[in-house]
């Protein structure tokens, strides 16, 4: 029978020259030269050349001679330097080869769908569908490989600082915010569901009630929502809580950790403290809460400048009480009028009515809205947006939300265009002082813009009886080059504010104690002061790896619309296993599937 | 506001005298002696006693007067030593205590429910609706940190072994056994449903087939089913899969696992290497595939012995071919007539139509059946059971599976009540050589007795034509204590003997390919040879920290009937939820709860 792998194919080397040595592995390609057949082996670890010889072994080529791509090998052979002309610089084993003397073929394969190589052009779907073959091709073993080292980073890093992994329930109870959560029928409580979390939040903020003091879990969560190319439906958290730390002392923890991580995994040095910015200013530079700082292009603000504009729009929008924003795109002012006009489409895609703008070509401002402007607002704009030779203004008038996302987003695309971004760069900041509420229009209530446990800053507590929508709460994200990548917040931790935060909700007393009453209960009987931050798993390991979507960091993942073409999951059911369920299908309309 | 904590309470000693530290942490007790304040101040480490005295601060004596218990404390004071005559041998800090000078009461509590203490009698319903506190009992919180530490011990060494850690779907495709599969509608896809995995099985076979070589994962699992005492609806097992080993390599391994972490949690020396013993074997000595091999008490068969005995129900089965075994309980002829006819209703309970017995005292062998034997039976009998004075023989009579049944679980009794276990041992076995198929009389059909991708032994493959039932599979499992805690096999990795194998448990090809044409078609493109296994992790961390449920070692764990006392899942949920997913409830009679 099959003998156990001495070494790993990829890690031979003339270290090894002399030595017999056992390989088990997959063949992935083979060249026969003159009754000689050379083998490129692959293992995890990578690839090695074995070569199959009468002098050798008659019998071993003759069982060899047989073997296509992806046949499952055992062999056994001599490790032998190649001839200077024979060495192959491409290959990390490429000065030596083993001779092979015994072989043994574990299993045959069909010819694959596509070749197990890295830089190939392969429809994602044909990958998914052949996942197990795609995992084979050496890229996606790497980032399997930095994903399982990471969760060893996060883990040993908080096993060292005293945190307790603790697992929480995935069958749990549908929350408030349940219009998105996984349901789980109850075959012994018909008509009742579990609720798959979205997060473990309630339960680790009852661990700190618990006394568990600090708590971490690499967590499961699940959304069902209409997916996005970066979200997926089941997705992973680095989830972790503590108690009797401040904002201050949490955030440093978690900066040494993240630092540990992208030490041990991308090899850089992340300089500390991380920057701090508020939301306040991160929208007002960057027209973002997570704003790329691998560059600069800040926007600023000329509202007081154009209040009493002759261009109406600028002047109309002050008084309404909106803004006028520029994003001053150095060195743009040669843009074509194609170009210029293709902005119009983009701004109007983050709900922008109209981008004016304005180049700066020998000397002089030109762009259709320039006549209007007076002489002094033009001094006053040049000076305020220090404009030189070269410059496009791009300016957005809207409201504060519209202004920020429309120059925001501009602000990447310019960003990149100019070549600005330094891709070779991890660049974080910690972004804090968010808004506790945000207003929706449709519900016509005030909505947790982190989540309903969020601690307001002590200072601005008062404006719950005021003005809730002022508050700004004790949350933070962790921001990397433009992506969020964790986010968390200090908690409520008493009774009374908590039943506060609800009413400030809209929820109902009795509303609120049918969703929270344990939770509300649990604050009364002695809960320390806590908060905690969830790192995206996923995302992180994304971005480390430098792939370009989270499927690439799964090595199951879901398609876009929520399906594993793999296993052709979700699918239907027998009706005997509905009726024991004690639900049935009850289609809107006829499947139109 | 809150300062952080220099030291744990209960890892303050002699060391930290004449320190000033700072401690968060929960009232214990308080004790008012002549206007000074003694309070036993608890955190996850353990308890300390501080003292507020007018002497050391008026203000601080003050606000602690404020305190109850469970009130959440920071404190800061000197360390001093106790004088002799007040030390406290009971408490590990009991040499020392700290003088208080400045408190801050981070939190008020009411009074709770129970005690936050160990070794009281609380009501488990009480404990489980009140988790949060029932957490804060010194036993729950070092259960859950070894759990812990355990769970790093497993991760640790995987990962010295090269095992890739790999996280699998948890939203995946409902299988064959889907009878106990947890469902989830899918919103996108209207009357398709997702499972909840019983087990990772599928997607670590396709690991294997994607090269990974050495998968580790530790996952929850699912499955609804009639709750017993030890079983949870998620639960959650360390999963394990390798490529290229034998069975014999990979048990070698799990046994270095399985030592470390008894060594590294419970500080025991557990021998390698660990006893193998047939599943025949078991069945045949313990009546059990999972004998609790703390204690010897062996079944022994005579059905060649009685075979043509006048106790006609020995007989009689012999001739059936049934099996007449007998349990030597050494040493209890002495039994009351009372406690030999209670056997009769403890052999029914698993099966068995009755229970004969003989008691030797007084060099005599008496009861019911003994007039029957002849001489020369007694004469084999005493020979091949050691028969002695003070025996008595429990003799069971039927088909393999009840005598199994009724004497191995009469082996346990004995073994108990005899006080034969000694239950500071832990006492592993492999028990090997399982049987593949089992016969289902009521589906008329062969079930597979571990799972359908079993590989059986090369040695009996060829009984897949002839007579199935015999088939031995490479099936292990792990022995405890009478606990099954890990269980595994090698996999078939090739197409034709998995078509063999559905062939052989009655599944149609078209069955086969609906459920597992992806599984089918992946062997065909070059499978490892593979094999794995799987840890219970529940239960070895139950059996390490001797708890007798799994409940004790899970931080939010269901009830019996599956619910939630704390969060009260599963509940209902909105109309609008379901119909969202498309889904209806079908109770099958005016719910009766």
């Amino acid at each position: 029978m099959t003998l156990l792998k001495t070494h790993h194919c990829g890690q031979l080397s003339k270290s090894q020259i002399g030595e017999t040595v056992t390989l088990n592995g997959w063949v992935q390609r083979r060249r026969d030269f003159g009754g000689v057949l050379f083998v490129d082996l692959r293992d995890r670890s990578g690839i090695v050349q074995i070569v199959f010889n009468p002098d050798f072994s008659q019998e071993a080529l003759e069982i060899a001679d047989r073997a296509r791509n992806e046949y499952v090998l055992s062999v056994t052979g001599k490790v032998v330097e190649r001839s200077a002309d024979t060495i192959n610089p491409n290959l990390e084993t490429g000065e030596i080869e083993v001779r092979v003397t015994q072989i043994e073929i574990l299993n045959a394969a069909k010819t694959p769908p596509f070749f197990i190589e890295d830089g190939i052009e392969i429809d994602e779907q044909l990958r998914l569908k052949y996942r197990y073959l795609d995992l084979r091709r050496p890229e996606m073993q790497k980032t399997l490989m930095l994903r399982s080292k990471a969760a060893k980073i996060f883990r040993d890093f908080l096993d060292e600082n005293e945190f307790v992994e603790v697992e929480t329930p995935i069958l749990t109870k549908s929350t408030p915010e349940g219009a998105r959560d996984y349901l789980v029928p109850s075959r012994v409580h018909p008509g009742e569901f579990f609720a798959l979390p979205q997060s473990p939040q309630i339960f680790k903020q009852l661990l700190m009630v618990g006394g568990m003091e600090r708590y971490y879990q690499i967590a499961r969560c699940f959304r069902d929502e209409d997916l996005r190319a970066d979200r997926q439906p089941e997705f992973t958290q680095v989830d972790i809580e503590t108690s009797f730390l401040s904002q201050d002392q949490l955030l440093d923890l978690m900066e040494e950790l993240t630092v540990r991580l992208f030490k041990q995994t991308a090899n850089v040095d992340i300089p500390r403290p991380f920057q701090r910015i508020t939301y306040a200013d991160a929208m007002g530079k960057y027209g973002s809460d997570k704003p790329d700082l691998r560059f600069g292009l800040e926007l600023v603000e000329i509202t007081d400048i154009v209040a009493g504009s002759d261009v109406k729009v600028f002047a109309n929008v002050a008084a309404a009480g909106g803004q006028v924003k520029v994003l001053n795109a150095k060195g743009c002012a040669n843009w074509s009028r194609k170009e210029l006009d293709d902005l119009q489409p983009f701004a109007a895609r983050y709900g922008g009515k109209g981008l004016a703008w304005v180049t700066v070509k020998e000397g002089e401002w030109r762009g259709p809205i320039v006549k209007f402007f007076k002489p002094e607002e033009i001094a006053a704009l040049t000076e305020r947006l220090n404009v030189v030779e070269g410059d496009l203004l791009l300016f957005s008038a809207d409201n504060k939300k519209v202004v920020a996302d429309v120059l925001g987003n501009l602000r990447l695309k310019v960003g990149r265009e100019l070549g600005l971004i330094d891709e070779s760069q991890f660049k974080f900041a910690w972004v804090v002082d968010f808004p506790m509420l945000g207003w929706d229009e449709e519900e016509k209530r005030f909505v947790a813009e982190h989540h309903p446990f969020t601690r307001p800053k002590d200072e601005d507590v008062h404006y719950f009886d005021t003005d809730p929508g002022k508050i700004r709460a004790q949350a933070y994200d962790l921001v990397l080059n433009g992506y969020e990548v964790g986010g968390g917040s200090m908690r409520i931790y008493k009774r009374d504010m908590q039943e506060q935060m609800f009413k400030a909700l809209g929820f109902s007393k009795e509303e609120a104690n049918e969703k929270f009453g344990f939770l509300l209960e649990a604050f009364e009987y002695g809960t320390p002061p806590h908060g905690g931050i969830a790192f995206g798993f996923d995302r992180l390991v994304m971005l480390i790896t430098k792939r370009n979507n989270l499927r690439e960091t799964i090595a199951f993942p879901k398609t876009a619309s929520a399906t594993c073409l793999l296993t052709d999951a979700p699918g239907t059911v027998d009706d005997k296993q509905l009726e024991q369920l004690s639900i049935r299908v009850a289609l809107k309309e006829p499947a139109a599937k």
